[in-house]
């Protein structure tokens, strides 16, 4: 019996799923292992920054006036009252035609209103005291870094939701956070399921192929920053099938199971989402690959059916569940970044259905272009190893040519995008092919 | 005293850098660690991609010769012999108006050549024997994976040097590449110098700061793949700095200090360069900033002095230390990928001397453009949070207008370059300016 499905547009999917509210949870975790986590709370400004005015230079601290009818022709003298290492308090005000020594980064003594560089000035002694010549004017505010002028006290410097990249771990470490407030890491389970499938260890037999899906989306999970947990395959058999999704379920936010979500004989998915009586967002989705990708909310959690084929699951995972993970870990850009790009090479065979290309960034004349990787059937595993994006060519009667702008979909940015991208021009006819999809 | 210094051009430096070997050392890792990590070998196909022809969809394996007259006036049944699900070998040939019931990605029986899909044929039994109805024309090799169409057993599909990420870790699956040859990842010390610097816990003290710099140069060294240890403060004093740096040079591939490589007062550095008896590579750069940046060839290790400026201790890290680090990864491509891009706006400020301005990325109309962020002060450290790029605005007399092409370098790249930018319109007048640099 051919189970009918009804397919729905991709956003429409993403806007389902993304209704769906997971809890996102915060822990304060140390500095030094930080990297690449997502911030839970918006980062303020515990003081201002410069804390106090500076020198930007080693050279002597003066005040800008005296310099006024300095010059090669008439030089002055100027008295040197202290030396100022960087992290020393001035002990001495300056007066009229007084100086003190100053290294980069040492607080300024108060008076003082510039810095000349130690290259531009001329040291000498005179009755045990120290003295220097100069010979040019200074502008007030010299080489100087004034107190507050890059942020204030106060200020909220860095949202929630950005990830930790080497500059924001400084930006912390300056405001003194020693613990980071980041969100828990979402735990992802896989499953996979295919008795095909033989294991990375297991030698060759024939009809049968390794399991590379289970691999690849933990490292897609990884990529987003959540923590995979690998259940194992599934067995054949419905009971025993439902009892290990069952348990699965209640040990993570969100699980994955790859192949079985077909219409074949052998395809158990469905069946087991009847029984775990969870909510079917949708089990058909107007795109190629992985237009039979299911996704059902249950228990509060999100269980995600993508294709087999391991392009439509790397497909299903990168367009469906990490916009997802994403929301959990607070981001304000939660989809995939995209841009219109040049398409590289003529794409001739049209499609009704809107296809994801897996496919390659690159540059031309400062033009961002993209060129397909390999060949494009769903199965191909060895063109995602050079995947950098995937193309979107929407639904159409028509074919692409070389040169022609399309979407492309950044899969190795971090920054990602608020909003989903658009199709141009969608193909209006798609919900009345259904049966041949 | 003033030492003087020589600065050379930053191509010179990063030569006398790269030239410089350091080794190399490989492991092999479960496939479950291996993300992000670099391959130390090629990888080669060890077998036939697909291993089998196989069948693309739900269907029936059929002879496509024997559809050659079909068509909805002409209606042909096919005997079904048996079932074949994905991972089963098949045990009948396909004789005339033969067929055999197939899932996706299962083994073709011998005789056929094509798989029509499951949604385009009739089903029905007659004396307990199973039928189909095919009322169209099916094309030799439709819906079929053919052996070997995507690799030939043998290939090298994926260099070494490569990063591992989830398409190249599906790719290692099918493999069977359960233990991973990559090379270990380089060990960086990183010490910072500076009697201002308080650390992240420690409350705020009127003329000192934070120290950022070492927390920010453990992200970069992750960030590129390497394992930084921290090792601490140094001591202001020159004996026990000269032993903490000669112990910790034991203990890493690469040592970092921030701080302390000026000709200030302060500045112990170059006093222990000299103690250390290692070969001094270069002590000053024709650039801005981290002009003063010194690196020291020592016992097969290498010896970065960064300045103690955040945003020159930031590019110094990216010019100097990345590509070094790259190599010793074994990477194809050590250098930063670099592209034209278009200015956002004036640089109304001409200096002598190449200049590396934090930036970020855009795109508009395709184009791919790059914005300075916040100010570009050397000690300003908030603008370093939104860096993606350093704009390099080479040495000149004049100003960079907005919309004008300049050279970008992208620091969230994995992928890399195999040369060095070159500067299109280098001032030759720099070498001669060295007293003021």
């Amino acid at each position: 019996m051919l189970e009918m499905r009804y397919p729905i547009q991709i956003d429409e999917a993403v806007n389902r799923l993304m209704a769906h509210c997971l809890d996102s949870k915060v822990e304060l975790i140390p500095i030094n292992s930080c990297d690449n986590r997502y911030l839970a709370e918006d980062i303020i400004a515990t003081h201002d920054v410069p804390l106090f005015t500076r020198s930007g230079y080693d050279g002597y601290a003066i005040r800008a006036e005296d310099t006024q009818h300095c010059s090669s022709n008439t030089p002055l003298q100027f008295k040197v009252l202290e030396e100022l290492a960087a992290g020393i308090v001035p002990q001495q005000e300056l007066g009229p035609y007084e100086t003190s020594r100053i290294m980069t980064g040492a607080k300024t003594p108060n008076g003082a209103n510039s810095v000349i560089m130690l290259e531009l000035v001329k040291e000498f002694n005179r009755d045990g005291e120290k003295y220097i010549v100069i010979k040019r004017r200074v502008q007030k505010g010299e080489n100087l870094s004034h107190q507050a002028e890059e942020t204030r006290r106060g200020e909220t410097i860095i949202k929630r939701g950005t990830r930790i990249n080497p500059g924001v771990k400084a930006v912390l470490a300056t405001f003194g956070y020693s613990q980071i407030p980041v969100t828990v890491r979402p735990t992802i389970g896989i499953f996979a399921t295919g008795s095909e499938l033989l294991d990375v260890n297991d030698s060759l037999q024939d009809g049968k192929i390794r399991n590379s899906n289970s691999y690849m989306i933990d490292a897609q999970a990884k990529r987003i920053g959540a923590d995979p947990i690998y259940f194992g395959k599934l067995p054949d058999e419905i009971e025993t099938c439902y009892e290990a999704i069952s348990f699965a379920l209640n040990k993570v936010d969100i699980l994955i199971t790859t192949g079985g979500v077909s219409v074949g004989d052998y395809d158990l998915m469905p069946e087991i989402y009847k029984r775990l009586q969870g909510k079917v967002l949708f089990n058909k989705v107007a795109m190629r690959p992985g237009s039979v990708t299911t996704v059902t909310a249950l228990k509060g959690k999100l269980l995600f059916g993508l294709s087999g084929n391991p392009s439509a699951s790397y497909v299903g995972f990168e367009l469906f569940v990490r916009p997802i993970l994403r929301k959990l870990l607070l981001s304000e850009n939660p989809y995939l970044k995209y841009e219109k790009v040049k398409l590289a090479c003529d794409i001739p065979k049209a499609n009704p259905f809107t296809r994801f290309v897996r496919g390659k960034l690159f540059f031309e004349n400062g033009m961002i272009s993209a060129r397909p990787v390999g060949m494009d059937k769903s199965n191909v595993v060895l063109s995602l190893a050079k995947t950098d994006t995937l193309i979107v060519l929407p639904g159409s009667t028509r074919s692409f040519q070389k040169g022609e702008k399309v979407i492309a979909l950044l899969l190795e940015d971090e920054e990602g995008s608020q909003m989903l991208w658009q199709d141009s021009d969608r193909n209006e006819q798609v919900s009345s092919m259904s049966t041949i999809l």
